[in-house]
C-alpha cells in the first residue's frame, strides 16, 4: 500500500473542500455573522498545513503507483476526513454544540443523505445553512468526478476507483479520456444546477433559497434551510420544478451527456432508465389514487404531492412538502418500498439502485427457466447486451450485504429503545442515503433524539451505503490487510 | 404435462388427509359434538368420489411419466386442494363461518405457519381444535415425505419433486432408496412426537393438550388450543420442554437420522447446524440481557422467556408464553431479524433458511476477495464441500424473490389501511410461515380483522413461502405453459 500517496490525494481534496468554505465565509462577512466567519478558518488552516506536510513528506518519494487497495483506502478516508473538516464550522460556530451531531450532519451532507439532527433549522446563521447545503453539492457529484479528474492530474488512471464506487455494472466508457469525461460530467452537473436556480428564481424564490434548494436537488440530498422543507413555499410551480429536477438528478449522468450530444437512441433502449421511469410513474399513480379523497381533495393536488414525494424518496433526495406520516398506510408503504430501490447508477441517488433491481429480477426469472429446462442457456441482457455472470454475482452479493446492513442498523437503533418503524425506516434512510423515514424519523421530525452512539453508527451507515458497501466493509476483512 | 396422473396422485393425498379426519370425528362422537361430527363427512365423501372418478378416468391410460412441470403442478395443487378439503369442517360446523377465514386457517395449518384468524380459540369444539392442530402435523413433514413415499408407490422416482420443494442445496441422498428414506424420516418425526407428548404429560399436561401442542411443536406450526398459547400453563418445565423440541424440529431431519444411526461426526462439521445453534444462542443471550431488569426480574426467567421466543420465532413455530409486544425495542427487533432467518433446510421450519443465509454470507465475503484479487479463485464451501456456482446463483435468486414477495405482501396488507409494523411483520410471518408478528398481528392478537382479499392473499403468501417461492411462482411464467 502507498499510504503517503493516498494521503497526498486526500490533501488535494481537503484543500478543495475547505476552499469552497470561502463562499459561506463571504456570506458570513457580508451578513456580519462573526462567530460563523471565524468557524470556517480552522478547517482552511488545517487543510493547508496538512497539504504542506504531506507534500513535504512525499517530496522524496517517486512511487506514483496506486493499487486497488489504495483506491479503497482513498475513497473511504477522503469521506471520513472531509466530514471532519466539514463538521468543524458547525461545532466551532456553536450552531451544533455536539461533535456527534455535527459529524452526523456533515456526513449526511457529503453523502447526500439529507437526514438532520436539527430541530429548528431556521435559527442557524445563513452562512452555516449555506455551507450545509453546499456539502450536498460537493458530495453529490463530488467523489465520482473528483476521483476521475484529480487522479489524472497526478498522472494516475482512476478507472479502478470508479469501479470501487460502483461495483456492479462497470462504468461505461464515455470518451477514451477520463479527464475529458470528468469535465463533461461537471458541465452537466453545473448546467442542471444553473437551470434549476433560474427556474426557481423565476418562480419567485430568492437567490439564497433557490441556490440551497438546488444544491439539495441536483445532489439528491434533501437539506432545506426551511423548517418545513419545500412545503414552506406552498407553491405548485416550485413543487413541480423540484420534482422535475429530482427525477433528472436520479438519472445516470452519462445519459444526460448522450442526450445533450444528440444520441437519443441510447435513452430509448436503456433498461435502467425505462425501469426507473416505470417505477416512478407507477408509484406516483398509486399514491395519487390513494391520496385522492383522503389527504387531497383534487386530483391535481394528489398528483402534485404524489409526484413530489415519489420523486423525493425514489431518488433518495428527501425533501418534503407535507407530512406524509398522515397519509394512508398504502402510500406510506409505497414510499418505504421506494427507499429500497433508489436512483439510477451513475446518478447522485442512493439506495440499491435501479440497475441492480432490474438485473436481480431478470436473474430470478432466469432461475425459473432453469428449473424447467435445466440444460438450457439463459442469458441476462441489460441494454440489449449480455451481462457477465460475475457481475450478476457481484450484484447478488451486494444485495445480500445491503439487507444485512439494514438489519444491523435497525438493531443498533432499536438498542436505544426506538420502535420498529423508526428503527427500520431509519436504517433504510441512512444506508440508502434517503433522509427522512417514518415514525420518529418522519419528514417533520429529526434524528436529534438518538443517543450519540447511534448517531456515530448512522454516520458509518451513511458512509457505507454511499460508497456501495464493499468500499468500506472491505477494510474490515483480513484479506485486505494481508500483504 | 400429464394432468390426469397429477390428479391421480393428488387423489391419494386427499384420501389420506380426509382419512386422518376420522380421529377428530371420533373425538366429536365421544364428546357429543354433533355439528362438528357431521362437518367432517363431506370432505371424506368428496375425497372418495374424487379418487374413484380420477381412477376411472385414468384406467385406460398407461403413461406413468411425470415431468418436472407435473411435479410443480402436483406440489402446488395438492396444497391448494388439501386446504379446501381441510377447511370444510371449520366452515360446515359453524366454527368459522367465513370461507376466507376457514381457508386461511387451514392453509396456515398445512403450511405450519400458525397464524390464526380466531379471537376466542377456546370456544371451538374439541374435535375441531384437534383437527386444527392435526393440520400442522400432517403439513409439517407431510409434503416432503409424502412426495417421497407416495410417488414410488406409483412407480415414479420423486427426486425432482424434492428439488422443487427445496431449490438451493440439493437434498442429500440419505440412502439409495427413496422409499426407505421416507420411512426413516417418518419414524424420526413420530419418534419426536411421542417423546414430546410423553414429556409434556410427565410435566402435568393432559393428553389432549400434550398432543395438540406437540403437533404444533414438531411441525414448527404454532397453533395452540389455548387463547394464551403455551403461556396458559405458566410452567418453566413446559416452556423448556417445548423450547427443546422446537429447536430439534428446526434442525435438518437427515441430521437426526445420522445422529440416531451413530454418525455423530456429520453433526460437528455441518455448517448449517453450527450457524443455526449460533444464531439461536446469540439471539437468546441478547434478548435475555435485554429482558433482565426490564420485563423479567431474575436471570432464570429472562433466559426462559428469551430461549422460548428465540426458538419459537427462529424455527418459525410461533408459540408464545408472554406478549413480547411489551418487551424492550431491541428484543422485538431481534425477533424480527429471526423471522427473516427461519429454520434449517430439510426441517419443518420456514423462513429463508439458515443454509441460504450461510451461503450468501460466504458469497458476499468472496466478492470482497475478488475485488482485491480479481484473478483469484475463491470457492464457497459448505460442510467442507465446495458449492457449485449454479447453486449459489439459485440461492441469490431465491433471496431476491423472497424480499420482493415480502414487499408485495406488505403492500397488500397496507392497502387495507394497516400500519407499517403490522403490514411488514405480517408479511414476514406469512411468507416465512412464522405465525404471529408485531403490531396488530402480535402474539396476543390475530389476523381476523383483515378484509377478505388480504386473507386470500395471505393464504397465497403462506403457500408460496412454504413451497420455497419458485414452486408456486413458476406457474405464473410463460415458459411454464409453453409446450
Amino acid at each position: 500500500m502507498n499510504i503517503i500517496l493516498v494521503l497526498k490525494i486526500i490533501s488535494y481534496l481537503l484543500l478543495i473542500v475547505s476552499g469552497f468554505m470561502l463562499i459561506p465565509a463571504g456570506i458570513a462577512l457580508y451578513k456580519g455573522e462573526i462567530a460563523a466567519l471565524f468557524s470556517f478558518i480552522p478547517s482552511l488552516v488545517f487543510s493547508i498545513f496538512f497539504f504542506i506536510i504531506i507534500h513535504f513528506l512525499s517530496a522524496r518519494r517517486s512511487n506514483n503507483n496506486l493499487s486497488t487497495k489504495d483506491g479503497f483506502l482513498f475513497v473511504t478516508f477522503s469521506w471520513i476526513l472531509a466530514s471532519i473538516i466539514g463538521a468543524l464550522p458547525y461545532y466551532l460556530s456553536g450552531a451544533i454544540p455536539s461533535m456527534a451531531d455535527a459529524y452526523f450532519e456533515t456526513m449526511s451532507g457529503f453523502t447526500t443523505t439529507g437526514a438532520s439532527i436539527l430541530g429548528n433549522i431556521e435559527s442557524l446563521p445563513m452562512s452555516i445553512l449555506f455551507w450545509r447545503s453546499l456539502t450536498h453539492w460537493l458530495g453529490g457529484m463530488g467523489i465520482v468526478v473528483l476521483t476521475v479528474a484529480v487522479l489524472p492530474l497526478l498522472g494516475i488512471g482512476g478507472l479502478q476507483l470508479i469501479q470501487a464506487e460502483a461495483p456492479g455494472p462497470t462504468v461505461d466508457k464515455l470518451t477514451p479520456k477520463i479527464k475529458e469525461t470528468a469535465k463533461l460530467l461537471w458541465y452537466i452537473y453545473t448546467g442542471l444546477t444553473l437551470a434549476e436556480v433560474m427556474l426557481l428564481m423565476f418562480a419567485g424564490m430568492g437567490p439564497f433559497d433557490a441556490l440551497t434548494h438546488t444544491f439539495g436537488t441536483v445532489a439528491t440530498g434533501g437539506f432545506s434551510p426551511k423548517n418545513t422543507s419545500v412545503g414552506y413555499y406552498n407553491s405548485a410551480i416550485v413543487d413541480w420544478i423540484i420534482t422535475l429536477f429530482m427525477v433528472l438528478a436520479g438519472i445516470n449522468f452519462t445519459l444526460h451527456f448522450r442526450f445533450i450530444t444528440g444520441r437519443h437512441k441510447y435513452l430509448l433502449r436503456d433498461s435502467e432508465l425505462k425501469a426507473y421511469l416505470f417505477i416512478f410513474f407507477t408509484a406516483m399513480l398509486i399514491i395519487a389514487c390513494d391520496l385522492y379523497g383522503s389527504s387531497c381533495s383534487t386530483m391535481a393536488d394528489s398528483l402534485r404531492y404524489a409526484g413530489f414525494h415519489a420523486a423525493s424518496i425514489l431518488t433518495t433526495t428527501g425533501f418534503a412538502t407535507t407530512d406524509y406520516e398522515n397519509w394512508p398506510a398504502l402510500s406510506q408503504t409505497v414510499l418505504m418500498v421506494l427507499m429500497f430501490v433508489g436512483g439510477c447508477s451513475g446518478s447522485t441517488g442512493g439506495g440499491i439502485k435501479v440497475i441492480r433491481i432490474v438485473t436481480l429480477l431478470k436473474q430470478a426469472f432466469n432461475e425459473m427457466k432453469y428449473l424447467i429446462h435445466p440444460r438450457g442457456v439463459f442469458i441476462i441482457k441489460i441494454n440489449g447486451q449480455p451481462v457477465k455472470k460475475d457481475i450478476v454475482y457481484a450484484i447478488s452479493g451486494f444485495f445480500f450485504l445491503y439487507i444485512l446492513m439494514l438489519l444491523a442498523t435497525t438493531m443498533v437503533a432499536a438498542s436505544s429503545g426506538s420502535d420498529f418503524t423508526t428503527s427500520f425506516t431509519g436504517a433504510l434512510c441512512t444506508v440508502g442515503n434517503v433522509g427522512p423515514g417514518l415514525g420518529l424519523v418522519g419528514p417533520t421530525k429529526n434524528f436529534g433524539f438518538f443517543p450519540d452512539y447511534v448517531k456515530w453508527f448512522y454516520s458509518f451507515a451513511m458512509l457505507t451505503g454511499r460508497l456501495e458497501l464493499y468500499t468500506v466493509l472491505i477494510l474490515f476483512t483480513k484479506t485486505f490487510w494481508k500483504k
